[in-house]
């Protein structure tokens, strides 16, 4: 019951709660409240839920964050896995054509990652399948970015990165930060990625076995580029013969972003690029938009 | 990107992330969360939020969750204030016109409320306004209903429950189970209810704040009342005069649950009752719907 707007009944219960909040200090809260309120009723009526069902929601969420802690956030991996964080990445970074899209940045980043001198070799546990990545920074016209700060990161032959396994990988291993020449180009060395499971210890990953679903992202690279004067592009480039790139477990995946993982083994071509045995060749361009 | 449903767009969002729950183990399962995923997306389509928002609304629901314990529920108290508890409340307990209407059963009823005579006086403590409970227990048709159970409990004068001051109250303050004869008549001795506060020093508290709302429920006794051949009904009676009766902080309020509490002073009335002095005279029927 309220003098604004009536009493609460199935009916009207979302507008007398909405109404509730006409004093918020706020006006973008109380838009975001007045959403979330008539989206989370519209819900409550469709579904119908029994007393049980809405109390096994009650535990689901505190579950989720009994979850959380410094190291593990489980309210991001719900997100994740509910298509919340693309879409939310999809929101804020519309792209005009020909520009390179985004894709979630993912709990793995670190911010002090070292800069390195252009070609090195960013894995430090020689593990896996060498790789070596390459391409252009480019703006909308196609002319090369000079000065773009590339800063790439990504899991070990084994799925990790690793901040999650401190102490069993080198520091920084599978990270580094490079800086493009006038030619906008880069170059670095890698290690060919795998799939991983995202962490399914806790609720969220329940919640996927009960959906029929599996917790793996497809192989990939993570990027942050940023030049002066353009927007920032936060993104990863995928293996497209990877087994779930069709079914990436947080809906990173987009056509765009397929990049070729090209073996090569021609001792001539070895030779030319300086590797001693066997490994794959990576080339992709990034086009940035103009700030 | 899925094989079933084509790309992750913003446009297509909702279903691609529903039909990956195509092999879920349990059809209400995949049904509730495809509505949630529907809904969720809704919503963050019309708010389109930026990062930093997204980002504060994980750090809320991992806040509500490290804020729950063995004995606080700080996503009720949130369920609560959206009126979402509400809602459900109203969805599982349609009742025919005439019938008692049924309201939340909060967080403080006990299972093991001793069973008392009938009259009993239920306020330990002595604090407060005395009060005199009283009335029917029918069916639709009007008639009284035999051996009832009534199970009553409300707040101390100081507006908490014995379970929020175990030590402090004696143990099953204003707590009491009843038992109607023939006649369907119940009366018990209380005090006079007031207002109190929903646990507010929590991020559910600060989101009330932020909204310019206060966290009072108006005074009012709880009831759950039970018949064989009857569905169990979960309500409260309120003073009409709180001050807050019209912005209860959990949308309880409704207005077929209004009581009248009548002051009652005169030296006859008061002999006649049994009161050596001032009290209050309350009488509420019930009307309890066939199972």
């Amino acid at each position: 019951m309220t003098t604004e707007s009536g009493y609460f009944t199935e009916s009207t219960s979302a507008q007398v709660v909405a109404a509730r909040n006409a004093k918020a200090q706020d006006a973008r809260l109380q838009q975001v409240m007045e959403v979330i309120t008539r989206k989370l009723h519209e819900a409550v009526k469709e579904i119908e839920p029994t007393e049980e069902e809405w109390f096994r929601a009650i535990m689901f969420l505190t579950d989720t964050g009994h979850m959380c802690t410094d190291w593990r956030q489980e309210f991001i991996l719900l997100s994740d896995v509910l298509g919340v964080s693309m879409l939310v990445d999809a929101i804020n970074n519309r792209k005009p054509s020909g520009a390179s899209e985004s894709t979630v940045l993912g709990p793995f980043h670190v911010a002090d990652a070292p800069e390195l001198p252009m070609g090195s070799d960013i894995c430090l546990d020689r593990k896996g399948d060498p790789m070596l990545v390459h391409g252009r920074i480019l703006d909308t016209e196609g002319h090369p970015i000079a000065g773009a700060k590339i800063d790439v990161w990504q899991a070990n032959d084994e799925g990790f990165y690793d901040v999650q396994q401190k102490g069993l990988q080198p520091d920084f291993n599978l990270r580094g930060v490079f800086r493009t020449g006038p030619d906008g180009r880069y170059h670095f060395r890698g290690v060919k990625p795998r799939f991983y499971p995202i962490p399914d210890d806790g609720p969220v990953g329940k919640l996927l076995a009960a959906l029929g679903r599996h917790p793996f992202r497809p192989a990939h690279l993570h990027f942050i580029i940023e030049a002066e004067g353009h927007a920032r592009l936060v993104t990863h480039i995928f293996d497209p013969d990877d087994p779930y790139i069709h079914s990436d477990a947080v809906f990173g995946v987009k056509e765009s972003l397929m990049a070729d993982f090209r073996p090569v083994s021609d001792p001539d071509a070895l030779a030319a690029a300086g590797f001693s045995g066997p490994y794959y060749d990576t080339e992709f361009d990034f086009v940035l938009v103009r700030a």
